[in-house]
């Protein structure tokens, strides 16, 4: 599948990128600047000893692709959907965003429709389909590809088959998926980030995630 | 530790009550109802085979007890509260409830507090330490004190001490307790109950549970 991942320079994109690319995707980082997004591009197939990543602005990043995934900070969320929004029409829409407190980011600040994704799916409309995913997977072990992750990935969205396409990309990067509920589900599914962000600084880690219990597997 | 499960006649009040019974701590059932509260002590200390287990009205346990536990479904949460709130002064005050819509327990139905853990702390005022515990955890394999859970409990609260304790009774149970910060922090973890009780119907099982990764054990 032919996947960009906007703000793909940044914290959580270019790990996906390359576990996505080792699956066998096709990836385009996209970004504000086409260059920087050439450069992470580049800098990602060297990694990957092959040429499966390309980089591009964020609006033909988003136009290419048949699957376009955000991971921009919180305070890009809605200025870069605005950017994309005609291109996102009629596809699936995973936001990887998290309404972290500018000031703490141990705490949360919701947006008025109640969480990233609400927000997202009520700004780009019924045409897209928004599911949620990858917040409580950490940046840094997403980072190094061959490194195991033991952190569940919980899907929320208002569209069933959506959510089982999504599901399938997860479990090609050796994660399970959960589907719980939902755009609203993302309230809690968004905010289980700031908590684990609070474990990490108590516990001087950086990869405290979640796991699932009690369900198959 | 002499401890007061009030509406312990209930879901998770037994199984709370057993645990802690066998690891050795005093335990009094709260409930509307005397009778009823020593009906459920008598059946539990029967399982037992010794009487560590009282009954007694909810106010008088909360009077007699050195930290206080409730289990009430959340209906009665606040009104449970205003018949205890003079017995819970100077006390650790552990919070079980979750805001879960009455209409759709896949759903949550928030206090204007934030959650019930900040509806308990403002209304019971500074001298009551609330901490928030076990509201993720499954009743039903509460119930059953020998098996073993595959479940973290996650704290909340505003005071670091009375976390530190209610921490060690976690412990005491064969569970691991982690701080996951103030009060409100709870807005996610009641929140995420209402996924597990999603997931429950979805796979069919009763004791779905979630586990903290990439942390200290």
């Amino acid at each position: 599948m032919k996947i960009a991942i906007l703000g793909g320079t940044g914290e959580q994109g270019p790990g996906l990128a390359l576990r996505w690319a080792l699956a066998g995707e096709e990836i385009i980082i996209g970004s504000r600047s086409r260059e920087r997004a050439e450069k992470v591009a580049a800098e990602l197939n060297a990694e990957l000893g092959e040429s499966r990543i390309r980089g591009l602005e964020n609006p033909q990043a988003a136009q290419e692709a048949e699957l376009v995934v955000l991971t921009v900070p919180y305070p890009a969320h809605l200025s870069t959907l605005e950017t994309v929004k005609s291109q996102l029409q009629g596809k699936i829409f995973v936001d990887v965003s998290v309404p972290l407190d500018p000031e703490n980011p141990r705490r949360m600040k919701m947006p008025p429709e109640g969480s990233a994704t609400e927000e997202a799916q009520a700004f780009l409309g019924p045409d897209t389909k928004v599911v949620a995913a990858f917040q409580n997977v950490s940046a840094h072990l997403l980072r190094e590809p061959h490194h195991p992750i033991e952190c569940d990935v919980l899907l929320c969205g208002n569209d069933a088959e959506a959510k089982r396409t999504v599901s399938g990309l997860v479990a090609k990067m050796g994660l399970q998926a959960y589907d719980v509920g939902p755009a609203e589900s993302a309230r809690v599914v968004e905010g289980l980030t700031s908590l684990l962000i609070r474990l990490n600084i108590r516990h001087k880690v950086k990869g405290s995630g979640i796991r699932l219990t009690g369900l198959p597997r």
